[in-house]
């Protein structure tokens, strides 16, 4: 079982337990926020990242803010409401899902103007948990409509973390493993270690390790030779951004990796919310790629490691092609062969 | 101009001049050794390092050890040169060139016994000379015969540390690259960084930008995002050992590129001397790949950056298949499409 990575406890007086997870992979130290102010700190930190986590940590964090508000009647303590949420909002200002929380629970708040503020606490406290519970329930969908895809006996290969780290525990590809492994399949984990941020060295296998799967740390440019020693039957990643033809952007090195994985004749599988797709967005091409600091190739292990001076070139993503792909697995179901009419098929 | 990595300075009186290789890439230091002992100490501790360089250091260690030497008679003074051989053959038991610079000087030495002392003196500095002249001019022959692979305005993909630092001066796949710069062409290299050692983020981009060519330092996982993007026109990589049908070691990670640079339709180049080659053995599946400790992987960087006790698989080296490599660039000529033949036909 993955570690729940952040979690209400108690009711409407409880706090919010949540992994540091700047102190991994040398140290498992949970924080409790018993305030707002605390669950700003840990936004605020990088305590707790990952999308759909931070969304859990925004609804989590307002009901910890309304408990000192002590309104007569539901218009002030609206009022108040708001002054929490533009505030939590300041914590990490460029996180959509952030605000897309705030907003959620802000929106409960109006809806129930007419009730007692007491009753509107407990319905804010009701909606944060439902929160928790969808991204639980969505990718344990994931995971479960995954898990067929891992056979007894197999290596899987992931690169970088699209574990429950950044959810609120089981992930998105990591879930596919947590359930072939809840249904005892006996299966090899290799993780890429993930250049320059490491987050496969760090997260992946400390995930995998404490859920009790076996995993294996490789370095990024191993694969294709684990790959070449029949090590590998398949490879399962995550997704930041899909386009509406299936064209997956995901963390630098994933199109590589595609590659690696269709020369050696080994089925290539993303596995995302279907929130994650960009109807809007027709292919690949049209998804814009981040550029990061040079710092983070060049020192990233507090000593630098290339001459002064040297230019980088540091993208933080690149796109598979659709055709590379053999299946994306989202919690409404499989898009086989992924292309603009069979994505359009699952997401309805 | 890349820079002498060691060099001979002055009559027999002389010394050597070394680049400190452990200061590298943040400081250019060079060591003066004055006598056999800072030699040894220069090997032991990995100051030089590179097969031929290596070679180098051993007779050049030689000369340094035979200044002190006042034999009356050239037998006395070849008992006393196998001292020195001995002494220096101590200084990295496993380095093959060490022991064969070393026999290659007590062989002059044997040859030469009917010679005063002093005259077989001269004939071993003489010697000394050769090594190091008779590697630099196969570098730069290697260097001539590849320049032609690489056009104006072309992007060059590099993987690991095939340089000057691992031979007196110009290296095998950077001899193509500081060669192509000689000629007047205008081109750009990426260097991948090489994990886990980092031989690219530490030595090649430094080797590159001290001789003045265009360096661009990216991650291994990087390669297939900047071939996609149209930046890379050809691959140039080193070897550590080629079979009799071509088929290639070299450091972990080339096989992959090899991949990609077929997918892009990128050729794929090997530079690397005669001596390379290993007819003893028929293909690459007969080459035995080294497992390196974890730690490489796990606390590369002085901080330790995977969980403790994770499993790692650290291989230092894999196989590209001769059927990836469009030619290898030898001293002798081009093995154009390698294969028995036509290695056979340049190797003679």
């Amino acid at each position: 079982m993955p570690l729940p990575t952040i979690e209400w406890e108690g009711n409407i007086e409880g706090r919010v337990r949540l992994i540091d997870q700047t102190k991994l992979p040398t140290e498992l130290k949970y924080i409790y926020c018993e305030d707002v102010k605390s669950m700003w700190h840990a936004i605020k930190t990088l305590m707790v990242r990952g999308a759909p986590a931070i969304g859990i940590a925004a609804v989590t964090g307002v009901v910890l803010g309304i408990k000192d508000i002590h309104a007569d009647n539901s218009e002030v303590f609206l009022k108040e409401l708001k002054n929490v949420t533009h505030y939590l909002g300041s914590s990490r200002p460029t996180a959509v899902n952030l605000f897309w929380g705030l907003s959620r629970m802000e929106r409960v708040a109006r809806e129930n103007l007419n009730r007692p503020v007491r009753e509107i606490k407990e319905l804010l406290l009701k909606e944060a948990i439902n929160v928790q519970n969808e991204d639980k329930s969505i990718c344990r969908q994931i995971g479960e409509n995954g898990a067929k895809f891992i056979k007894d006996g197999d290596g899987v290969l992931t690169h970088c973390n699209a574990g429950g780290l950044a959810t609120a525990d089981y992930g998105t590809a990591l879930a596919v493993m947590f359930k072939a492994y809840e249904h005892g399949k006996k299966f090899k984990v290799y993780a890429d270690e993930t250049r320059p941020l490491l987050q496969g060295a760090r997260l992946t296998t400390w995930e995998l390790m404490h859920a009790g799967i076996d995993v294996t740390l490789i370095c990024d440019n191993m694969a294709a030779h684990v790959m070449k020693l029949g090590k590998i039957q398949c490879v399962i990643v995550g997704a930041d951004r899909i386009a509406a033809n299936g064209d997956t952007a995901n963390k630098i090195g994933t199109y590589g990796v595609s590659i690696l994985a269709k020369e050696h004749g080994i089925p290539f599988y993303v596995a995302a919310p279907v929130s994650t797709f960009d109807l809007n967005i027709a292919s690949g091409d049209a998804i814009p790629i981040e550029e990061r600091s040079s710092e983070e190739v060049t020192c990233g292990f507090g000593k630098r490691t290339a001459p002064e001076g040297i230019k980088v070139f540091n993208p933080a993503f690149d796109v598979t092609p659709a055709k590379n792909i053999k299946a994306i697995i989202t919690e409404k179901g499989v898009i086989e062969k992924p292309s603009r009419e069979s994505v359009q098929k699952i997401l309805g």
